[in-house]
């Protein structure tokens, strides 16, 4: 596992390895963390903490090592000056989640001075971010009246519509999905605030999941919207979008051949089920928007957090995830690879392009 | 590994788990390296830097482990307001040891900001620390010039002589080593200068080392000393004092039966083979100064070095270890247990009822 970690000698490209991982114990509070910081080339690393009942300690260290690494892509992409970190707790959050624990984490986070900066992810909320705080001041993702960026579902949303919007552009030629069908798999958090967007650019939106208050919320909302029974059943309707926005994985050997959309532009991380799938994507003509790339406007949403939170500040960047993903189309049709691997190598490029200006030395400067 | 790392929710003994781990990798230098902070209960963890070419990560972590343990206990004993901890530097110093990676391992302890205090250790140097400084303020075993303590073993003797003057003192009842036959087993950089204390107390001392050189420059300063062939002769000789001042282990089923010393004080880390010798040394009527108690007046020296080095306040410290060694007997005595488990309760006492002080409120203090 360590080999892993450390990586080894011959491996060259900027995403291997990672600078620092760091295994935070603390007894009496129950607290077992790995905070793992894949890059700061960038920046401080910013990503958020899961807390999750990992079957292994093995295992925990193992998820945080990807988590990070995906986090320095994405923070790279989303044009953000930060490199890319992740943390993850062990426990179950509604057994061992207590105010001592979380405080016992913020300390840990705070002894590294702002090398990693937190925010939620899956089993952390808002109201744990405001607990963290109390002891930590690299900690993003508070609550508005702590001075933090609050709800980070809403420029979520905002950024995969960009992301869509920009796919039109590159499948339709227009900026729009005026008149097109997209399918919405999961309108929980992040869904539902994509479906207003595209309801109000004129789409024809088709809605599943698994949970009916999400649906009837919706509907509430925007009874023009149909419902279809599951995933499996979205994917076979008629679509010219298909927008994951629930688990992982959504984009696999038995979905993929299914697809009757031509653009896939979603939520959720980590769409693609293995290696390969974004060249079966681009064998069958669909135009692919990675994931990474397009649900990159939480974690710009939290980033402003960082020297005072100003949300039309943060959904003017999270806008420029129109220009980004147009960009990736660009080089995926010059290099001839698929999307997603073009936005691999436009991360690269930064990391290591914007990544060596701080061998130019500012005597005395805070940038480091 | 890992389990050991974090430890189990039911140990209790304050010298069970570690409070963390950080490992750091620079792929441009080369640099692997493990800091472990096993306890920051009394303070900072202070502990060297080990630059070794270990077989697999997995022991890297291991050795990092137990040497930071071991400098809790050690540091808790001494005194000193310090926690345990040690970093390891995977590689052969030889072959991988550049200025850049030592600077890029400076600026991972940098990044703890003073919750890790490095130092000189097998395979680092008083230059090697100058070098490290460059890039880190907490940084101890520099060279006089850099503001440092230098040569750690001048005080690391002198704490060795305080504590055999003070076994003397429990098993004979006057605290000098006048008219007793000392075996000196290894007389490099701590044993010759402890050889100087002893003879200037009047001691007859024999010698034993493999090196040639070293042997010939205390035969060279003090004629009177007696050579022995090798470290197994001296354990047989005729001896009231035994001081193994070589490698570790010295002190197993082969050499305790042979002895024939009613002491034993040395400079050696780790000189109890395995669990259980203690024992075998007590029931042979032998007394024992537990060696990590006997062998702090490196640590002493450099842990001077953090305020601005002071020679007499740090001999005046080290001095102590005369005190803390007559404590250990005594409470030995009254547990009825070996000096060995005295000193390591004596040592978790002070890191339970010292480290609990910092729950006493000072605002706006520097001291945390």
């Amino acid at each position: 596992m360590l080999s892993r970690i450390f990586g080894t000698e011959s491996e060259g490209a900027p995403g291997d390895g990672h600078e620092q991982i760091v295994l935070c114990h603390d007894r009496h509070s129950g607290l077992k963390a790995v905070i793992a910081i894949h890059s700061t080339a960038l920046g401080p690393a910013l990503g958020g903490t899961r807390f999750y009942p990992y079957a292994s300690e093995e295992e925990a260290v193992q998820d945080a090592l990807n988590l990070s690494r995906g986090m320095s892509y994405k923070n790279a992409l989303a044009g953000l000056d930060h490199g890319g970190g992740k943390a993850v707790i062990i426990g179950d959050p509604n057994e061992i989640k207590t105010e001592a624990l979380l405080r016992a984490y913020g300390r840990f986070v705070q002894s590294l001075h702002g090398r990693y900066i937190t925010a939620c992810d899956v089993g952390t909320y808002v109201a744990d971010m405001d607990v963290i705080a109390r002891e930590c001041d690299w900690v993003t993702g508070r609550s508005p009246e702590q001075g933090g960026a609050g709800d980070s579902s809403v420029l979520t949303a905002y950024g995969v519509f960009q992301g869509m919007r920009a796919s039109a552009q590159h499948r339709w030629g227009a900026p729009t999905l005026r008149g097109r069908r997209v399918g919405v798999a999961g309108v929980g958090k992040v869904g539902h605030h994509l479906v207003q967007h595209l309801v109000e650019d004129g789409a024809t939106v088709l809605i599943t999941d698994l949970n009916e208050a999400s649906i009837a919320r919706v509907r509430a909302a925007h009874p023009q919207v149909e419902v279809v029974a599951d995933a499996d059943a979205l994917i076979r309707a008629d679509l010219d979008v298909y927008a994951p926005c629930a688990l992982g994985g959504a984009l696999d050997d038995t979905t993929v051949p299914a697809l009757t959309a031509s653009v896939v532009c979603g939520a959720a991380n980590n769409q693609l089920a293995h290696p390969g799938v974004e060249k079966d994507l681009a064998d069958r003509g669909i135009l692919y928007a990675p994931d990474y790339v397009v649900n990159a406007g939480g974690v710009i949403q939290v980033a402003d957090e960082i020297n005072g939170f100003s949300f039309e500040r943060a959904r003017t960047k999270a806008s420029k995830i129109f220009d980004t993903t147009l960009e990736i189309f660009a080089l995926a049709t010059s290099d001839g690879v698929p999307p997603a691997v073009a936005a691999d190598r436009l991360a690269e490029r930064r990391m290591s392009e914007v990544g060596r200006l701080r061998t130019i030395l500012l005597p005395d400067s805070h940038r480091g």
